[in-house]
Parts: structure tokens; sequence; C-alpha cells
């Protein structure tokens, strides 16, 4: 597994997979998403957070099903069906039976006056009320009714459903990757996420070594990250050392990222560096945030997590509209976002920091890397490998190496591989 | 009380009032003027220090009484008399009653070449001697003598006063304000700084609720300071938070200000920030430092303290001269100077920091702060409160959370009390 | 002693009483030269470490000793005589008497493609072997052999020199200076630094108060400095300052330094500063360290040590050369280089910050430091010095007090040498 086109095309069959199951914050699709995200990554645990449940200032909601929803015209034509897209019903809707008038009907529909054949993303967690979001080109052809509206939904106690698992490494300093699964029929915002962070635990399977630890978390947004801190909090303030929020990441255009709350943890300036490499790359302003960073950075939990995203939510036109589907998310853009992450990981990886295991310089000469005859000039040759043990002061990781020496972080890469070899350096434990 | 044109006019009249009062360093004029002061701020309290008290580096001097200076020509007629302008005899002069010579008066005269109407404001404390100040162009009319030179003066041990008060607040945090009551007959510099200190000093008492205690302190100039850090310095190390010496703080002139050694105290950033929305306001150099900042600042004792003026001393033209009068000093002068102490004073006091009340983000929702639908851009509506919040880490101030949000720090201030209206931030305790 | 042209003709005159020792690593010549350097400075001590002996990553070689070596001609003309130029054997080489043809001999010539009639200097320590170094044009000339080629010289277990010596000053806080006695003929690199050590050590055993302690050093190159590190160097870590590496200093060329590894010491700020004014002078990167600042330097030792030179090693073109003779260092370019160093010694020496040893300010006017009487302008007289005593807080020195008061340096000193003569100010103890 890697960043590549074939990934691309793995993680955008899974979306499409994963595209009609009608998710909300609670419920059997939340559920049924997890199930699928289990068969790719196998050490996936569910957890059931019950109704009632109070965590932190928040309280877990009824538990929301949908079995159907329709607008009946006078003509007995459904007009609008849940069945088609499941954008139709406000989330969390409650169950109607009733026939009525346009002016009665009007209240509760939703659409967009200037995307006339989109339908909008709308949801009602918090207080009860039904309603159906259609196309503004459907609502004006509706005609005066009367109408005959259909919602089969129920609230009742259940609980709320999250996906998380940790895949060890070689220490218990751990990385947090998140993405959401609250969103129903979106592509970007968000089917991307989870399934580039199933593709990331994938690749984490199997890849030889690992020094961090992987905490891969998929909730639904908000209340699911709240209850995740509510119940791991501690246990992610002593044992985070990086992570990221994973959404909106499919589509094909510039990547972008947002900052942790503090600004400059390591997360923040891998994906700098990272981001800097791609062409037209925007850092929004922690002000700008609005996933579940919101909760992971919060003062007095401030995770140093970083959001890494393509076209970031609120920003491009297709956000949170019937728009935003399976043509706006493509292999091509799944690919590159996994290819990003999966770069921000291993630079993380590779982050080390040495320190030189012997007092002094190291005599080369008897391990066979220095010339055994000193002439003008022959101090060069070996220069570049003593600048770098030079600064092996258990300070600098490879680019800090990079930077104090001129060369390059391949070279220093090279040349760390061979004072490894020869046991000159030593990795700084963690 | 505020800075307004009336409490102007009532500072005005305070100051004519004490205008003809002989204030030197110690004796009945200094006396008198804590009187004066007393009752306007009846909660200062009167402290005598004797002759010969040793106060750090320095020794309580006798007291000085003068009851009468003149000068008369051969013809009976007195060129100079101390009645007219206190400022005609030397201060610390000793007494004298003598006939002499123009050549025998002439060392014992002080009159501005530059400046031939204006008598100079001259004081010789800490050795002995006597003289007269008078304008270059009586001097240079006075003739060749002979002169009978009488001054009524005695120094004789007795004691140093000074006032102050402590004006509690809900803290034992402190806040001192200083200025001097050792000089004569000029009103910018001095009688400014101790009726705008009054003025503060009624503000304060009527004014509802204030976190800091104010220190009220009226000392004469360096000795008294000096004195004052010899009984009160390790309180003061203790309590103070901030503070202000205020002096020239009377004429209709630009602001300026002297930071505190340490040059970025609270005192020194909120005076900065209060000076930038004055016209033509100058920070000066703590170089350039000329008053009791000088012992407040002194390295060890390191007071977090700013000083606060109109014309800085040594700059204006009337500096330590009779043009220093009543008519330099106004009433929309001293208003101004007024306006401008309280403002940093209402800025420390609004200085809380805040830190969220709810781990992660709380649920606006059941608090009635958050739309019940959410639709595209529903989240911007509560954005900015969410923004404020976020950074209620308990790190920032009201400034702080405008200069994180960019919003303006009234805005910020209407989020606060909305979201401790809602209980979910606390200030910080001191 | 100081920087003098005099002192520079003494130098010249030691460096040419020592040009033909022959020195290398370890050996007779090492210790003939410490031992006129100890004529020069009676203090320094000898230490022989025993071959084999092991000093961190490294072991101490075998002794090498030669008495002669030669190369002669079919025509038994001694064609290359290392009694006329003790580089014309490889360092190190091993003992070898045999008749060759040119083409047997020509892989142990070394010479200089560039620089026709230059003689090379190359050393193989650690990998037997032997070889001749001469001109190209004499190689050239060579003519087919067969030569009889001779080096009657010898390795064996004996030990490694090295001279120190201990100059206490008033605390024990340390100076460490050193150079390297391991180089045979040849002028600027090494013999300028080892004679300018000589020359401080002098000035130092003469010079009437110094708070530090001076630890002067002469060590082979590398190795000696390692065993010096593996003997000393919990003391150094815990003693040392400041120091300074003297090398390549007596040409007449612009002056140089290579900083510490940490960049920016005492040690890295005074030698800044001293070159500064000199013209053309060259801070080159601690990358493009040579000498034995990589093992005071070194990760985990970071002695706070910086490199003084005039023409540094690598850069000139008679570096490792028999150019590089006593026409190119001079008097004139041996005195230059011991005034710069002591220049930064007497500035370390200088570097005391001072505190105030009262508390508020002084009363100058019981001191006869303050004008009697008080008028217009007469405060700005004492100014400079209140100034200077307000950053007497214990944490600025000389050139730190400069600074903060705009005042120049030797203003500054003479205001210190007054305020300490009345102990208004005291230095702060190391």
């Amino acid at each position: 597994v890697s960043g590549s086109r074939d990934t691309g095309e793995h993680m955008h069959a899974w979306a499409r997979d994963l595209w009609a199951i009608p998710r909300s914050l609670t419920g059997d699709g939340v559920r049924e998403t997890l199930k699928y995200l289990q068969r790719l990554v196998p050490e996936i645990e569910c957890v059931e957070v019950p109704t009632g449940t109070r965590v932190l200032d928040w309280e877990i909601p009824d538990e929301w099903e949908i079995r159907g929803a329709w607008i009946e015209d006078d003509q007995g034509r459904r007009v609008v069906d849940w069945a088609d897209n499941n954008l139709h019903v406000v989330g969390y809707s409650t169950g109607v039976d009733s026939v009525m008038s346009r002016d009665e009907l009007e209240p509760h529909l939703h659409s967009l006056h200037d995307d006339l054949d989109a339908i909008p993303y709308v949801t009602s967690y918090y207080k009860r009320t039904w309603g159906f979001c259609l196309s503004h080109r459907v609502r004006e052809a509706l005609g005066a009714g009367p109408f005959r509206v259909h919602i089969d939904a129920e609230h009742r106690p259940g609980s709320l459903t999250y996906g998380h698992c940790l895949i060890e490494g070689e220490t218990d300093r751990e990385v947090l990757l998140s993405s959401y699964i609250c969103h129903p029929g979106m592509a970007n915002n968000e089917l991307s996420g989870p399934v580039v962070l199933a593709a990331i635990g994938q690749w984490l399977r199997t890849c030889r070594r690992r020094r961090y630890s992987y905490r891969l978390v998929w909730v639904p947004e908000t209340i699911g990250a709240i209850a995740y801190v509510a119940e791991h909090g501690n246990h992610l303030k002593e044992h985070v050392d990086a992570g990221w929020v994973l959404t909106c990441i499919g589509d094909e255009r510039a990547y972008s990222m947002v900052p942790s709350r503090l600004g400059d943890t390591v997360a923040d300036r891998i994906t700098r560096d990272v981001l800097a490499s791609r062409p037209n790359a925007t850092e929004y302003s922690f002000l700008d945030r609005g996933s579940d960073e919101r909760q992971w950075c919060a003062p007095g939990v401030d995770l140093p997590i970083a959001s890494i995203m393509r076209s970031k939510y609120h920003t491009y036109p297709e956000y949170h509209t019937s728009r935003d589907d399976l043509t706006l998310v493509t292999p091509l853009g799944l690919a590159g976002g996994l290819e990003v992450a999966l770069e921000c990981i291993q630079r993380l990886e590779r982050e080390t920091r040495w320190r030189s295991a012997v007092d002094c310089e190291p005599q080369l000469g008897r391990r066979g890397m220095y010339p055994t005859t000193s002439y003008r000039g022959s101090a060069d040759a070996v220069r570049d490998l003593m600048n770098v043990l030079a600064y092996c002061d258990g300070s600098h990781d490879l680019n800090g190496l990079a930077r104090r020496t001129g060369l390059t972080p391949d070279i220093v890469a090279d040349i760390i591989s061979k004072l490894e070899d020869a046991q000159l350096v030593e990795p700084v434990p963690n």
C-alpha cells in the first residue's frame, strides 16, 4: 500500500461501497460503516457509548433510525424520496406521516437559491424537528399540494458508536489519526477521510518497523470526539506526540492544513514541510478550524494535532451539497491525500535525534572510514561525515543535521546510516 | 469623578489653593500640602521620618523653616521678596541678615540669561549656603548696592513628612501610584501630579469593584521615595504588580512616558497601548528618567512602574522656572492627564485572563447559544464566540484574545461577558 | 611582554630555534620542543602517555624515531635527504633500506603538481607504510634508477608526550589555551601557535591580577587532545569558562576565527568583537574547523572554545608545504597574533558584571560626586554615572553597560572605576 494510483482505485472502490449507507450521528449507518472498515483493518474495535451518558459538557443523544421518507404530490408522485439520496431528509428528523398544504410544508423544506440543482445537507441534532432537503428546481416545481409527507424515523435510547484501534510500534508514544463517520451521501466531506485513514491502517499493519504506536480513530464528528476525550483524554495527553485529522482529502485540488492550537508542534512543522513541496498549498489559521481538532486542540486538551486537507470544508463550492460526490473525489485525489499523510508519518518516524556514541572524535582509521594517508586535501574527504557527527548531540534530527551541515537530508541519511553501522551514533531514546 | 472637564476645573482649583504653600524637602509646607490633600482623600496617612534617620544610603536632613526673605537696595526698596514668589529663595538657604556690596551679593544670585523675565528654581539641599533667584532683568537693574540681605530661615532637627494610603481592592495585589510634594511655586512640576493623584484617590474610593489594592504615595522627591523604599521596600517588592509615577501631567501638550527599567512590565505595555491612541505621544528611554522611578526601578528594587507625563521635565521651556504656572497647567490639561491615568488603571483592572470552564467544546445548543439547525454557513454564526473560547487557556487577556482572534477588544469583551454568564469561562485567579 | 614588535622578534627567534627539531605525533622531537618551551615558561609539565593506552575511542600508537633518510640515485647522489628538510619523509614511515627501480619507488613519492618547487607535508600515522615527499621538479628529474632508498626509522612502544601548565588566578575558573606540537618543518602551521602560546604564558606569569586561572596546553594534534580530554575531561567540563585554540597565527595576513560548536559562548563573542576592529577578518563556520577544537567542542565535551588564526589552515597557498616557512611567518605577524590573543584575554578578564552596592540611588552629594547646587541642567552632569549605575544589576558587563547607556566602553570603564572607588558597585562573584 502506498499513495499510488492503484491504492487510489482501491480507496475509491471502498468509498463507492460506503456511499449508500445512511450515516448519521448515531445508529446502524455508523455501525455498518465501521463494520466495512473492520474488514479493511481488522484491528478496529467498535465501542458503544449509551444514550444519556454524560461526556464532558455534553450528553449522548438518542439513537436515530430512519427507514424511509418521501413527499408525494397530489398526483401520488414521490417528488422527493430519501431512497434516491440520503441527503433528502434533515438529519435526526422526527417521524411524520401527514397530508399538508404547500404552505404548511414550506417551513420544512431546505434548498439552495444559488445552486438550483444541488441538494443541501442539513441536520438538526439537538432540536427535534423534521425536514426535507431538495434541489431548488424541484422545490419550485412542487405545486400547491396537498402533499403527503412521510418520514419513517424513530428516536430511541441506544448508543453512539465509534471505532478505533492501536497499531503498536516499538514505543508507547502515540500518533493519533482521526476522521469522522457521521456524514451521509457526501464524498469529500466525508468519505475521503475514513477511507484514507483505512488505507493508512493497512499500510501501518504491513510496514516493517515503526517507532510510534498509531491510534486510528473513526468517530461521529464533535460529540464522538468529545466522547473519545472523555474516555481517553488523560491517556491521550500523556501519550500522543503528534497526530493528524484527515478530512476533505480526496478531491484533486490543492492541499491545505490547519495547524494545532499551539501552532508549532512537530505535526505542524512536518505538515508545513511536506505541503511546501506541493503547488498552491494553503495553511489556514486555527481560527478557521472546523472539525475534530476543535476537541483535540481545546485548551487543556491541547494534543499536538494538525489537519490535512485538500479543499477545506466551507471553502469549496460543492461543500455540504449533493455535488460533493464520487466524481469530485477521485482515485487520483485520494491517492494524493494518502501520499501526503504517509509522507508526514514517515517524516515523523524519521525524526530521530542522534547522539555520538563516543567522546571526542572517533578514530575513523581503524574502522576503515578514513583515508590512511594524510595529504593536502584529504581532510575534505571525511569532512561531511565528521560534520554530521559533530552535530549528533542529541538535539538534531535529520532535517536539523541537514540544516546545520549544509548537506541534503538524503546525504545526511546516508551518513547517519554509515555512522549507525559503525556504532558511532545512536538514537536518543524517546 | 472622571477625566472630564468638570474634574479638570476641580483639580485646577485644588492646585490654585496649594499654589502659595512654600513646599520644600521638609517642613510645614509639606505638612500643610498633605493636610489639604487629606481633605480630598481622607484615607491619606501622614508619616514623619525623624531627622538623622538612616534611609538606605541616605540620612534624613534637618528640617527647613523659612519665614521671610528679601533684598533691600540702598533706597530701602525690597527689590526681591520671597513673599511675592516662593521661588525667590534658594531652597534650604541658611539664614542671613547682612548688608553687603553688589560684588559680595553677586555669587548668591541666580537668574536665567536666556529668559530675562523668568525666575529660576534652585535648591541646595545638601550643602549649606544661601541664595536668591530672580529674573535676569531685575538682576541687571539692581545697581551697585549696598544691599540689605535678609533670610529668616532655620535648619533644625525635625522630620521628613510623606503621605500615603492604601485603598483596598478585592485582592492584596497592589498598584503603586506616586507623585511628589517638595516643589514650591511651580504648577506642572509639580502640582499637577499631586492633584491628579488626589483625583484618582477620589475615583478609587467611589468605584464599585476593584481587583487591585491601590497604594497612593505623595513623597518629597528622591529622599522621600528612598525613605519609602527603606520602610516599605520588602512589602512593595512582594505586592506591587504595576504602578505609575505621575508628574508634569497638567499642561495641554502631548503625552509622554518613561518605561520601567525592565521595560516590558504590564504597566509599560498598558501605558504604551493607552498613549498609542493619543496624538504625538512620546516614549522616552529609561535613560531619560528623572523622578521617583529612579528609586522604584533601581536594580534590586525593580518595581514594575512607568511614568506618565504630558511635557516631560527637562524638556519644556517653562521647566523649573516661574513660567511653570497655572496658566501653563489648565483644567483641560489636568483632565487629560487624569483621563490617561484612569484609562491605564481600567486597562489593568480589565487585564483578566480567562480559562475555559469545560473540557473540549461546550454544548452551546442546550444553552441556547447555537443555531438549532445546521446548514451551510450556520457554523460561521458562532465562530467568533468559539474562537474566543479556544484561546481562553489562562494565558490571554482581553487584548491578547483580540489579537489572537482578529476581533476588536470590545467585541471580545461582549463575548467574554456572554461566556461568563453561561459559566463557560472563568477568570484565572491572581 | 605584549603584542609589540620586540616580542614579535623574540617569538620569531624561538620559532627559528625550534625549526629544525623533527617533530611528529610522538617521540624525542616532541620532547625536545617541550623542553625548549619549558625554558620560556617554567611551569610547563611534561606528561607521557604510554603506547597502548586506551584514550576514548583511540589508542596511543607506537613511538616513532627517525635518525635519517635519503634516496640515492644510480650515481650515488643523495637526490632527496631528510637532513635537508624534515618534510622529506612521510611522517611515521617504516624503516627501509633497499635498492629499487623508479617504478617500484614511484608509489612512495609525494609531490605537488601545481607547485613545482614545494615539498608537501604527508603523514601516515595509522597505516604502516613509508614514503618520501619532494618537489615535483626534483621528482621529474629523478631518472629511471635504480635508487637506493634508506629510511633509518623505528616504531616501538614508548609514549605520547604533551606539555601543560596551570597559571593560577584569583579563582579556579579556567581559560584553556591550546596549540599543537606535532608538525615538523612548517612555520605558520605549526610553530606560530606554540610560540604565541609561550609568549602568553610569559605575559600571564608577570601580569599583576588575573581573575581566571589559565590552562596552557601543548599537545600533538587530535590524539594528544583526545588523550587530554580522556585524562582531564571532567575537570575541564567543570572549570573551563572560555578558551582559544591558537593556530596559523604568525603570518601577516588578515585574522580569522572558528567559533565553538555552540557558537555563542563568551569566547565566541569576545573573539568576534576583537576581530571586528581588524581589517578583513573572517569568521569561518564551525563546519570549517580542523584543529583541536574538534575535540574541545565535540558533543558532550562542548568546551566554550574558539580558534584564533590569521591565514586559516587549508586556505593559504603555502599550507602543508615547505613554503610555510619563517619568511611567511614574521615577527610582525606573530606580534599581531599575540596582540589579538591578549586582547581577547583582557576582554575576558574585564568581562566583570557589576551590581549596585546600595539599594535605590546612592547619595552622591556626601561623596563629592554631585553638584551641590541644583539648577536647570545640573542633573545632566551626573546622568551618565547614574545611568551606568542603574544597569549595574548583576547582569551587564562593560560592553553590556555601554550598549544600555549609549556610552562608549571606555567612558563606562571610567565611570565604573569611579563607582568602584566610591564602593557604590561591586563585581558579581563568579
